[in-house]
């Protein structure tokens, strides 16, 4: 997979042809600041439109405690034909009810009737605080502009990714160019995320059987492609791609009840439409799971309050449920977190967390390392159960980086799995704790 | 279960008839400032003893990576008598290999020399950080120094619970005496906790079936009493009592590999020998838990920088599993936890967390719910779904108190289930990311 290189070019959702952007600021949380575009406030409405009917396929949160958007969303991509995407922040418009349903399509219905597109051809994501009923004045207002600003400009493109941003830092984009077929083909992506991280999303919505119970931000991922690709090939693509990438990442354990990742493909590359496991199918699978990892590091370096980011590498499991078991367990684990947080290679914390995880563990088969990130040589910590004779000095190097990787190998049988996880500090608590004064610090 | 009361006597563990205590400081974190009896450093080696033998039953962690003490204990429990507990702190005694087991031999058969007692009736317990040999010169001293000073002063039980101590910031004991049979029996109890903590014990270590996976500071718990009541009806017993208190709490969710309950019954009561489902066994039973309970409550209010304590009760769960599952959801959610300790009633981060918690759960089922400790009236922030007409100001009048019960209705079935859990503040992820610049502040 990491054999092909894929160029970045500016432009994110708007790189590849035909797609169009925007993001206003409507004000959803209600700070009675102004309303219509930006006015000095961060944007918290955005349209990704393309020029023409796209294929479009989704991977959705398995919280059964799941917001209307998402409801709006897993029934509309099973048709496999989208043209825009609705997005606003300072409201999840989760655990709204009827009410909340009503307000979903309402806004699609807007989108529709502004862009002359087919209602059923809409998609719609909100992220923010769960329970409040969705300001409609507002996000009419907030559509309404948004539809007037829509362009191709890379600076549409920024102002659509920070109006889906809530508790991150910093925007988070990508796209890349590649060959296919004899074309260039461009995908493009914008997600956002900070707290609430752990991913467990599935095309329905349903949770899988093979999908551990306790998974768990809100990250929403918009990604845009010209390429040509049939709905259900593009659905097994992103399947494939969300399983190594956000279905792999962990802020805090917490799975969201809106997380959504949404493709939409609009085949302007004028390539010639692939199937499942051919040539081409395996260069567009690669590069929209390089597009998807991308993002997803970046949800976990910005995650709140994260100051050191761990790839926890498992190997040598029996079955790739215990490898998934295994380091969720230690991704999640709160003594684990707070030990990389202070730059403290504590193997006991590490291995407890092993032992008691479902993954069946044999403490004298247990070896725990440490590399710079993507391996290279490793610094074994513990070998067979045993302490090596790497001193604490060189440990502690190793675990000072802002970024490492730690390698779990349970030698037991052949199975893996890598969780990309956030450690636990002090600004994470304080930001979530919030302040009931000032109930808008009150996160979602 | 309520309606039985107990007489609070002092004493603890020294409060039943015939047993003895001692603490004393050997330095086993290796400070080098002294050794032998206390020199102005907190104990570290506790001795436990009845003046004659005495029936036992253990409860012990069913973490896979299993410290060499706990195995001690699990294997000599089964014969059913035990005369003496030996237990230190500084050093968990855990993943030290074939050395850990022959320290742990080391110390019990060190106490047999001393005290005249059979090394098989002898138990152990270690807690603090794991991965580091015992300091068997410095252990050897205590044992020493210990089993000259051991009495059944009140005072010695209070340096037994000090030798015990790892985080802790105060010392857990308790001691009731009730009527059985005719006779006045005495139970007694001393425990720590603190971090890692979320225990999930059965009689031999092994994880049974229906014990959730995810269960997770060390705690160690020794209770004495007076009673007599053979083996296998004292196991049952203590099997209901920690399945009703030290497996329904958690702290940070991670589980530890040394939990042990141990129980030593002497007899010298002198009441009739009772058996399972009597009416004398119902009243041993309700005692036993009422003394679990009430020192498990203490490892909570204790636990590593806690702020508030909520009791987490669901109701109307489909099955036990279920009920199980929705409450450690909860009780561990880093979000759920963050709120608490900002006094937020944000029921948002509740259904989010039942949400994807292996319960099955229906928005438009649930209700959330506030009161004082142990029920009394609810104030309802949801209603089947739907939020209710309690002002924010009231709902977070609620959750302000540092102890309260947040009730979960999931309206689906009759099973229910109970976590008592801690909040998560700055002050725990400070004191556990610790300083490697100090590895003494480094955490087992």
């Amino acid at each position: 997979m990491s054999k092909l290189k894929f160029k970045a070019v500016p432009g994110s959702i708007v790189a590849p042809q035909g797609f169009l952007a925007s993001g206003v600021f409507c004000d959803i949380k209600r700070l009675g600041t102004g309303k219509g575009s930006n006015k000095g406030q961060k944007r918290d409405l955005a349209l990704i439109v393309s020029e023409v009917p796209a294929t479009v396929a989704g991977m959705f949160t398995t919280n059964q405690i799941c917001a209307a958007p998402v409801k709006v969303c897993a029934e509309r991509v099973k048709a496999g034909i989208a043209q825009a995407i609705v997005v606003n922040s300072g409201n999840a418009n989760a655990c709204t009810g009827k009410q909340g349903m009503k307000n979903a399509l309402a806004m699609t219905a807007l989108v529709s009737q502004q862009l002359h597109i087919a209602d059923e051809h809409i998609l719609v994501g909100s992220t923010g605080r769960i329970g409040v009923t969705m300001p409609m004045p507002n996000v009419r207002e907030g559509i309404l502009a948004a539809a007037q600003l829509l362009g191709t400009e890379p600076a549409q493109a920024s102002e659509a990714v920070e109006a889906i941003m809530t508790s991150d830092t910093r925007p988070k984009q990508i796209a890349i160019e590649f060959k296919l077929g004899g074309r260039t083909v461009r995908i493009g992506g914008i997600c956002k995320g900070a707290g609430m991280i752990q991913p467990g999303m599935s095309a329905t919505g349903a949770r899988p059987p093979a999908l551990p119970a306790g998974l768990h931000a809100t990250m929403l991922c918009f990604i845009t492609t010209d390429a040509a690709i049939e709905a259900k090939t593009l659905q097994a693509c992103l399947r494939e791609a969300v399983a190594h990438s956000f279905n792999r990442i962990t802020v805090d354990g917490d799975m969201s009840t809106n997380d959504t990742v949404l493709v939409l493909a609009n085949g302007l590359a004028g390539n010639k439409g692939f199937r499942i496991q051919n040539s081409e199918f395996r260069i567009f699978q690669t590069a929209l799971t390089h597009v998807c990892l991308e993002l997803a590091k970046m949800i976990v370096r910005d995650g709140e309050g994260v100051h050191r980011v761990v790839t926890v590498r498992v190997g040598g499991a029996r079955t790739i449920q215990d490898a998934d078991a295994a380091a969720r367990a230690v991704a999640n684990s709160a003594l684990v977190k707070t030990s990389w947080h202070g730059g403290d290679p504590n193997w006991g914390r590490i291995i407890d967390a092993l032992g008691y995880s479902a993954a069946t563990v044999v403490e004298d088969k247990v070896d725990i390392g440490y590399s710079a990130p993507g391996a290279g040589k490793i610094l074994w910590s513990l070998r067979r159960g045993q302490p090596t004779k790497a001193t604490f000095k060189q440990l502690c190097a190793a675990a000072a980086p802002k970024e490492f990787d730690l390698h779990l190998r349970l030698n037991l049988g052949q199975a893996g799995a890598v969780m990309y996880a956030a450690d636990l500090t002090e600004a994470y608590v304080d930001y979530n704790k919030g302040d009931v004064t000032d109930p808008t610090t009150l996160g979602g």
